[in-house]
């Protein structure tokens, strides 16, 4: 918790990172606290997501968005609280949905904004009833098309996209092999998410591990890791495999190409012997329309103890970068978020 | 032409190859020529299709079907004639598609085999009107899902999926580019299929001139060779481009995977970033339902000019394993089939 500030605390990106971000990418400057123009709000920013996907936004490398400007606020989710109010509909009090970024307080006109009501935990907004949880059900139920009895792999399995993945796999009656850094979350995965299996990609025998885990190989691999997980996974794989790809997380810091060989013609062979589906896709772009059947369906799943989530929060916006190079290497366990305010 | 002979020639795979096949891969032997017990048929083999996956089934290497085994005939498609029959329903002289594999004469019980009626050139039914024609339009319509408009780019624009896959994108209204080898066959693409513009892979300057036949980027990658082609075409792929998969011909001899950097992590990453769907295929496994659909609308095309097929035609199956490495490396211009007799 952290007291209300006089200023308005802003991350800036200071300059495109060379892999891992280190001091020099962001930088915390105050400003003052913005004041709401006719038909525009203030904002206090009470939780913010922090997100794989934001280590892409940090790079002028492409990606599936354009990058954050040198100079400009760090981008990113927020559950954000209604302060003052000069727009129709909206009055202090009120908690909304917003991507404010990673500072103190932001002005909306309303655009772009999504009331919140009736969380029990708001942050949860952030997570598995929000982006990462649509990502997981629109990846796995849209792009995956599983059916009863088939064998999902899924990383990142104590995330909130890989946890949610897997506990809908469960829910679908598919075998569901998790993998995770370390005993601890594959314990997890399996005794509170109730995966089948978790696999620890750091064990050294991990390739052999995960294939005597898949027996009957693997129908369903839902990719947001890449790396060498997804080269263990690759030769794994069913004729007519499904895999949803909405992250490449362990390659994000990577400053050049692994050395040889190539194995991209191999892939692509692979991918033919086998007549396998490979589909890149970021959630809301294509899958918007779906998204009040996903809430719908999350939020009875949650009231019913089917979907379980575990949050880290991290509380002070002033711990935000440091917290984001733990994501990038795994060292969170469950979603993160940062408490800036409440 | 060549005579009736007294025996049945047969090509045998004698041992697998490693890279390109050499004169120790298949044997030609001389047996009897069988005679028809009861339901059976005896089928004089006319014209025998030379297909490039036929390198995948010389090898024990995992391929979308199991491999031919040391000692068995050489298995492919023909144009066959009865000869003498058994079997109700068939009379000699009927013509009839079947795989007979690398043989003069075959037996069969009526399975697997289907009648050819009413075709002015019996061999079409190996190419246009067969497989590489339904490999060419499923892929197309039913993977690539084109919009006019759009931009494909297909290599080996001159063999028989190629050359048909670009018409077809054509009379879709799509902006087509066609890859192939040597000015001759570029040409033709253009010249006589329509292509709006093909490109020379052999030439030095291959992916500049790829890029400035594509100014508005790639939306359908129809592959069928890989190798250099594809790591051309991978940087040109738009948003939500589309990768029908059927075949990596120019890999098919590799015998070891080419020197790093390994760049199937980028590939991947890549695919992300676009929002890219790669999907492997082969053609009777999947679109077997809609072949009738085909047939109607190819015939139609054909009958009304708007497609145009090129046939190589070799005389003597003692010519077909020298023809079938010429095709592996782009010799042939056109569907390439062996004249067995006729």
């Amino acid at each position: 918790m952290t007291s209300k500030p006089a200023t308005n605390r802003q991350w800036i990106l200071n300059q495109r990172p060379v892999g891992e971000p280190d001091k020099d990418t962001l930088r915390l400057v105050e400003t003052a606290i913005p004041t709401p123009g006719p038909g525009e709000m203030l904002l206090r920013n009470e939780y913010l997501s922090l997100d794989p996907y934001m280590r892409g936004r940090m790079s002028a490398a492409e990606s599936y968005t354009d990058p954050v400007a040198v100079g400009d606020v760090m981008v990113g989710g927020t559950v954000s609280r209604v302060i003052e109010s000069n727009l129709d509909g909206y009055v202090p009090g009120d908690l909304v949905l917003r991507y404010s970024g990673w500072q103190d307080y932001a002005l909306s006109n309303g655009e772009m904004v999504q009331r919140l009501a009736g969380l029990a935990q708001p942050s949860w907004a952030l997570g598995v009833l929000g982006m990462p949880g649509f990502t997981a059900w629109a990846g796995l139920t849209q792009i995956g098309q599983p059916k009863a009895g088939e064998t999902l792999v899924v990383a990142a399995a104590t995330g909130p996209v890989g946890a949610t993945v897997g506990q809908i796999g469960k829910i679908m009656g598919l075998r569901v092999v998790g993998i995770a850094g370390g005993p601890e979350k594959c314990r997890f995965a399996v005794e509170e998410l109730g995966f089948d299996a978790c696999i620890d990609h750091r064990a050294e025998d991990f390739a052999k591990q995960l294939e005597a885990a898949c027996l009957d190989g693997i129908d369903i691999y839902y990719e947001n890791v890449g790396g060498k997980v997804f080269q263990a996974v690759l030769p794994m794989l069913n004729a007519h495999a499904r895999v949803p790809l909405c992250g490449v997380v362990a390659q994000y810091n990577d400053t050049k190409l692994p050395d040889g060989p190539d194995r991209s013609g191999a892939l692509m062979a692979r991918l033919l012997a086998r007549r396998i589906t490979v589909r890149g896709f970021i959630i809301f772009e294509e899958f918007a329309p779906l998204y009040p059947q996903f809430a719908a369906q999350m939020t009875e799943w949650i009231s019913q103890g089917k979907i379980k989530y575990r949050e880290q929060i991290v509380d002070g916006l002033e711990n935000a970068p440091k917290a984001f190079n733990g994501l990038l290497k795994g060292e969170n366990f469950g979603k993160l978020v940062i408490r800036i305010a409440d």
